[in-house]
């Protein structure tokens, strides 16, 4: 198994999922040693629910779940890049395909994306 | 101001460091709200060191800056994704274009990329 160094973050390591066929950056989320063992182990994209503050498999709710197609690790072996097929084409809960889709103009953000999903439809009224 | 919600990670966010031309990830690292707002003001990608313990100026020593050409911030305000002009063609310490240069193959790294500079060259030898 490839060795992280999951010190500098109190256990965490930061990890971007970008899209496989179009380099697109979906998100970025935490791992722990648990899921990223479990990543490798299975294929499917786990991170580490900072808000839930438990082990979390991407699409587990949703059914959106993230296929690693490709898993890099930066120079100082505390961060991860995964290239992904994203199921279903969508990363975000909002519904969008990528977490990123708003972009900085001055003082305003301007969206940037459409909707593949209903967030309703798939998460219920909350 | 564009406000992020620098509350999670002891008043750090994490930025991604993407490419604008080939949309590939270069690097990942932080920023408190200093660096967030250095960046807007100066259209140089500025960082926290988390090593050094203090403002980062990417490319301050290696003269490799980051010309910031799109900010992108995620659906939860806690992560920045900024599109760069990456001076000098290499984002890594290392001399490499991505800090993201090797691909986890089973339990071996293999390496993904050729240097563009000789580290010493640039930071002398250490």
């Amino acid at each position: 198994m490839v060795e992280l160094n999951f010190n500098k973050l109190d256990g965490l390591i930061p990890v971007i999922a970008q899209d496989f066929e179009t380099d697109e950056v979906l998100m970025i989320a935490f791992m722990n040693r648990d899921s990223w063992e479990l990543t490798l182990k299975t294929g499917y994209v786990h991170y580490w629910s900072r808000s839930k503050n438990r082990l979390w498999k991407k699409g587990e709710v949703s059914g959106n779940f993230q296929e690693a197609r490709e898993i890099r690790i930066d120079c100082d072996n505390d961060s991860v890049l995964i290239k992904v097929h994203q199921i279903g084409g969508a990363a975000c809960h909002t519904g969008f395909r990528s977490c990123f889709h708003r972009i900085v103009n001055g003082t305003q953000l301007q969206l940037d994306g459409t909707r593949v999903f209903n967030p309703t439809d798939v998460y219920g009224e909350g």
